[in-house]
């Protein structure tokens, strides 16, 4: 596969940096964590409660929990454990409760920017925790500055390829992924038979994907044997907390939806357990390829 | 509310004509032939097997089955039981296994353009059936032509009103759904705390709102408490086949999901049981309006 240059610059950080994981869903959480530990770094992991797989295993690092709604208190909590960089990785499907939450006195003055945030959808919101958490003395950084090889590369990862016909779905399910993410709403869609055919809102890919499932398995999908899901990253996006990403599990649930295969978008999409995910991907026949990006990323 | 010009010219049929019905599901093939009834016309209709609904009550009209993959004896059908004009009405969900067509040796012209079509996403499709039908001397008509009062109009359905902060739900899910229906997707989106977090595709309405009212069980929609419904048609819609359309049943599902409200595109979307479907709104507290069309649809 060709390397595509990503736009995001290395981060400092050394065995003197105390780096938390904010964790939510997924893998990711873990893959950063696992890869801190390999570079001589142990990670503090904030799990937002309800949030983390069980299975992820992030209880073997130096933790806490944190629900949603008490994240007034989330600058205090950092601060008493020497945190020097934040990391927000993995999905986190709740909202707070607005009426639970008890900001402090310094808090305050934030609220009302919070509550607009909240209503302005996940890019809104989570630029609204960056803003706070840098505004507090925190370096924020992205998944992908921490372990860069996550990020997508162009080009095709495993062993199979795209069928001709595959293009006409990935292209469909491309523009259709890059509509709704041009209004903030998600970041992929399901293509088959070269339409659209499943838009990915809040409830997320694996929803999506076991909607596609159903839809299959009523007949309601005409007996049509392929189908691909494209991710893209929204234009603007905070790259630092939401990228899209795919891993081993995305491959089984398209595979379960009976589709063929999986498109991202190289230099902004993540790839969890690259070598895992490719290997089951071969295994069951589905090809996983990264799209050139939608502008160019290098001036040279 | 107030009256919005449909963009629709009226048919010509009178006594001597035989009006098919090809039905799917939902409430608009009965309302047709009931309609059709009243004007002393009694409807054959042609139920396309498994879509309509038992409680439709359609047996009670001169009918017929056809399953989708014996599509191709449909002008053949038609023509034995001396039809003049049809409509099709309701959704189909299922679409035809291709393997188990037989087209009749007239018909194997047509198979290229069908298979397109097939591929061309719902629009595309519908627009074939109406060349087809109308190449081999039928009169296809819409619904709304056959009922013009079923057409929605501009403003406020009942007695309830949007408060000031459900416009920007409106605004935000019928810029969603305008997206979506211009890349032939679907017609609806919910937005919920100002944002579109649901959109609809292949599942339709009815499983998108069942959706939402997942999500909001689960805690996802982070107690927000209002949202709202809009429909809206795809731009160069084949208006004879398949308008957006709400009634009584959309109702419940849009107040089973916790939502407050239903805004359709006044002109081009059916209202199915007015009169039922405001008293349940009134009823439940829900307002249902008439947004003012994209483009002015009368040009004196």
């Amino acid at each position: 596969m060709m390397r595509t240059e990503t736009r995001f610059p290395a981060i400092a950080y050394g065995p003197d940096s105390r780096i938390c994981i904010i964790a939510g869903g997924g893998d990711l959480p873990a893959v950063i964590a696992e890869d801190l530990d390999r570079q001589g770094i142990r990670p503090f992991v904030l799990m937002v409660a309800g949030e983390p797989d069980p299975e992820a295993g992030l209880e073997r690092y130096d933790h806490e929990s944190l629900t949603l709604e008490e994240a007034p208190s989330l600058v205090k909590r950092l601060r008493r454990r020497g945190v020097t960089h934040v990391v927000m990785a993995g999905e986190i499907k709740r909202r707070p409760r607005i009426a639970a939450m008890r900001p402090g006195l310094g808090l305050l003055r934030h609220v009302p920017a919070f509550l607009r945030a909240l209503s302005s959808g996940d890019d809104g919101l989570l630029r609204f925790v960056v803003e706070w958490l840098e505004g507090s003395g925190f370096e924020v950084v992205g998944a992908h500055q921490i372990v860069p090889d996550l990020v997508a590369t162009e080009g095709q990862f495993g062993k199979v390829s795209p069928e001709k016909t595959d293009w006409r779905d990935i292209d469909a399910a491309r523009l259709a992924a890059e509509a709704i993410g041009a209004l903030d709403i998600g970041q992929g869609a399901v293509a088959i038979g070269g339409r659209a055919i499943a838009l990915e809102g809040i409830e997320g890919t694996d929803a999506m994907l076991a909607r596609v499932k159903d839809l299959r398995d009523h007949g309601r999908l005409a007996g049509k044997q392929r189908g691909v899901l494209v991710k893209c990253s929204k234009p603007g996006q905070e790259a630092r907390t939401d990228l899209p990403s795919i891993g081993p599990r995305t491959v089984d649930e398209a595979h379960a939806a009976g589709l063929v295969g999986i498109a991202v978008e190289a230099g902004s999409s993540l790839v969890l357990n690259g070598p895992e995910m490719i290997g089951k991907a071969d295994a069951l026949g589905l090809f996983v390829i990264g799209l050139p990006p939608r502008e160019p990323r290098h001036e040279d």
